[in-house]
C-alpha cells in the first residue's frame, strides 16, 4: 500500500525485536539495529537472524557503537527503549538526533511524550521529520490514531483500562477471591508481572499513558507530565473488597481517566458485564466524541508482536 | 485541521439531515440538499435552518428539482438516500454523476458497496473523486477506517453484532423473559423497529453490511453482494432459547462474519459478559488481525449524529 521506509531500531527488546522480525511483512527495510551496548548497521539491510543469532552467543548484535545507528541511512527512526521518567533520556535525545536530521520518529517508548511532550513539539516543530506513538497507549489498540481522525477537539474525555499486569491480578482477584500478594507471586511466575511490579501496581504505567492521552486531547494548547496526574495504586486493595463489589454485581478495576483538565488513575467500582470490565491481560479505552458518542476499544494492550504492529501502522502513516 | 470542503447531500432523512446541521462544525460548507422531490441550491452555501422550516411548512427544500443538487458547484456529493437492493438505484446513479464530474463521493447509503461493489471501483477508477463509506458499517465507528489502516490483507475476519434493532429485541427477550412478538410490538412503539422490521430483523440489514466488510478485506480480489451471503433473522428464537442460554451463562445475538471467503450472518450462542454479548441498540464489531490479534470497537450503530459523524469524518480524509 504506502512506499517501504528504512528503518534505524533502537532498543532489541521485545517491542524493537518484534518490528526487527516484522519490517519486511510491511515492505519496509531495517538499515540498523542498536541495544544499550552495540549495534549493526547495513544499508543494504541488516541480517536480523544474524544479528539475534550473535547477540545471544556473544551478547552484543554486532561490532558498531549503538550511536552509529542514530546515523545511519534511514528515514524513520524507532525508538524502543525502555521508558524512563523525568527526562526521558537517553530516548529524548535519540528522538532529537532523528529530527535534526530531519527523519521521522515512531515511538514506543513512552518517556517522550509524556515526560517532554512540549519540548517534542519544540524539536518537531523545526524538523522536516514527524512524531508518532501509537504504540506508547494501549499497545495495538489504534487509540491515539482513532482520537485524530475523530479530531481531538472533539474528545471530551479518554477513559479505561491500560495496564495488563494489574488488570491480571484485579482479575485474578475477583476470580479466585485471593489476596494481592498470593495473586502477585502467581503473576510473576507466569512473567506477567515483574520482579519489581511498581511501575504497574502502582499505577505509574497507566498513568504514563493518560498522560499522553491528555495531551493527545489539549493538542499543544496545554502540557501535561507525570506530576499532572493524580495516582492510586492497586496494592492495598484487600481481596474482600472484590468479593463486596461482586456481591453488588460490580467488579475493581485500575481505571485511568484523561481530560483536557488533567489525570486520574486509581482503582473504581465498575459494573460487570460492562466495557470497563474487560479481563486478564487486555486492555480498554473509552473515548467520549461528541457527536459520534461513546466509542469503545479494546485488544492486546502489551506484547513484542501486538505492540510492533502499532509501530509498523505509524510507519505506514508516515508520508 | 483539514480543508474545508464544499457539500451536495443528497437524502433529507434523519443522517442526510444531521450532516446538514453539524457540517458547519466541522469546517465545511452545504452548498446543496435533495431529498427524492425537491432540492436548495446555493453557491454561497444554504440556510439550512430555512429549507428544513420550508420543508416541514410546506412538504419541499426547495424551489428546484432533485436533479440540480448532483449538477451544484460541490467537492463531495454525500449520499444518504435510502439504501435498495439489486441495482442499488438511485443511490448509484448520484455516486456516478459525482464521480464522472470528478468530485468526490460519501455514502451513508449501503446500496453501491454492497450490491455493485466492482462497478463502484470502475467508475471510480476513470476519476479523480474517491469514494468513502464509514458510515455504512456500524455508524459512528470507525470499522473501515480501522480496517485500512491496518491493511486489508492483515485482517483475516470481522465478526460483530450490526443491527441495533435484532440486538434490542434480544436484549429486551432475555433481560425480561418475553417472547419475539411482544419485543417487537415493544420495539416498534419505541421508535427502535420500524412498522415493516423484516430488513432488521430477518437479517438483512447486518448482511449488508458484512457484505460491505467483505469486500474491504477483498480489496478487490473478489467481489461480494447480498447474493454471497448465508443470512438468517430472530424472527424464529422462541423465549425459552434465551431462557435456556442464560443457564449456561450464555446469551442469543444475531452475529454476522465477514471474511474473504464470504459472509454468514444469524443467531449464535455466545458467553455473557464478553465483548459480542452487546446490550441494547449497541453494535461492535471484532477484527482478527495478524500480528494486532483480536480488536473490538464498539460505539453507536446507527442514529442520525452518530451516523453522520463517520460521513464527516469521511469527509475529513479527503484530500
Amino acid at each position: 500500500m504506502t512506499a517501504g521506509h528504512r528503518l534505524a531500531v533502537v532498543g532489541a527488546g521485545a517491542v524493537g525485536g518484534s518490528v526487527v522480525d516484522l519490517a519486511a511483512a510491511y515492505g519496509h527495510t531495517v538499515v540498523a539495529i542498536a541495544d544499550s551496548t552495540s549495534a549493526v548497521v547495513d544499508d543494504g539491510g541488516v541480517d536480523a537472524d544474524a544479528a539475534v543469532e550473535r547477540k545471544t552467543a556473544e551478547g552484543d548484535l554486532g561490532d558498531r557503537d549503538p550511536e552509529d545507528a542514530l546515523h545511519a541511512d534511514y528515514d524513520v527512526l524507532v525508538e524502543a527503549t525502555p521508558t524512563t521518567l523525568g527526562d526521558a533520556e537517553p530516548g529524548f535525545s535519540h528522538l532529537r538526533a532523528a529530527l535534526e536530521r530531519d527523519r521521522h520518529v515512531v515511538l514506543a517508548n513512552k518517556g517522550p511524550v509524556a515526560e517532554r511532550y512540549g519540548d517534542l513539539r519544540n524539536v518537531e516543530r523545526d524538523s522536516d521529520g514527524e512524531v508518532r506513538f501509537e504504540a506508547t497507549v494501549g499497545g495495538a489498540i489504534p487509540i491515539v490514531s482513532t482520537v485524530e481522525d475523530l479530531d481531538p477537539e472533539r474528545v471530551t474525555a479518554a477513559r479505561g483500562v491500560l495496564n495488563g499486569t494489574a488488570n491480571f491480578i484485579l482479575s485474578r482477584m475477583a476470580a479466585e477471591g485471593i489476596d494481592y500478594e498470593h495473586v502477585l507471586a502467581e503473576a510473576q511466575d507466569l512473567g506477567v508481572a515483574e520482579a519489581d511490579p511498581t511501575f504497574d501496581v502502582e499505577g505509574t504505567d497507566a498513568a504514563l499513558k493518560c498522560v499522553i492521552l491528555a495531551n493527545v486531547l489539549a493538542a499543544g494548547d496545554r502540557e501535561f507530565s507525570l506530576d499532572d496526574a493524580d495516582v492510586e495504586g492497586i496494592t492495598n486493595i484487600p481481596g474482600s473488597a472484590l468479593e463486596l463489589a461482586a456481591e453488588d454485581g460490580r467488579t475493581i478495576r485500575l481505571v485511568g481517566e484523561a481530560t483536557r483538565e488533567g489525570i486520574r488513575v486509581g482503582p473504581r467500582l465498575v459494573p460487570q458485564n460492562t466495557a470497563l470490565a474487560v479481563t486478564g491481560t487486555r486492555n480498554i479505552v473509552q473515548l467520549e466524541a461528541t457527536d459520534a458518542g461513546q466509542l469503545n476499544l479494546s485488544g492486546r494492550g502489551a506484547g513484542g508482536e501486538p505492540t510492533a504492529s502499532a509501530v509498523l501502522g505509524d510507519v505506514g502513516r508516515l508520508g
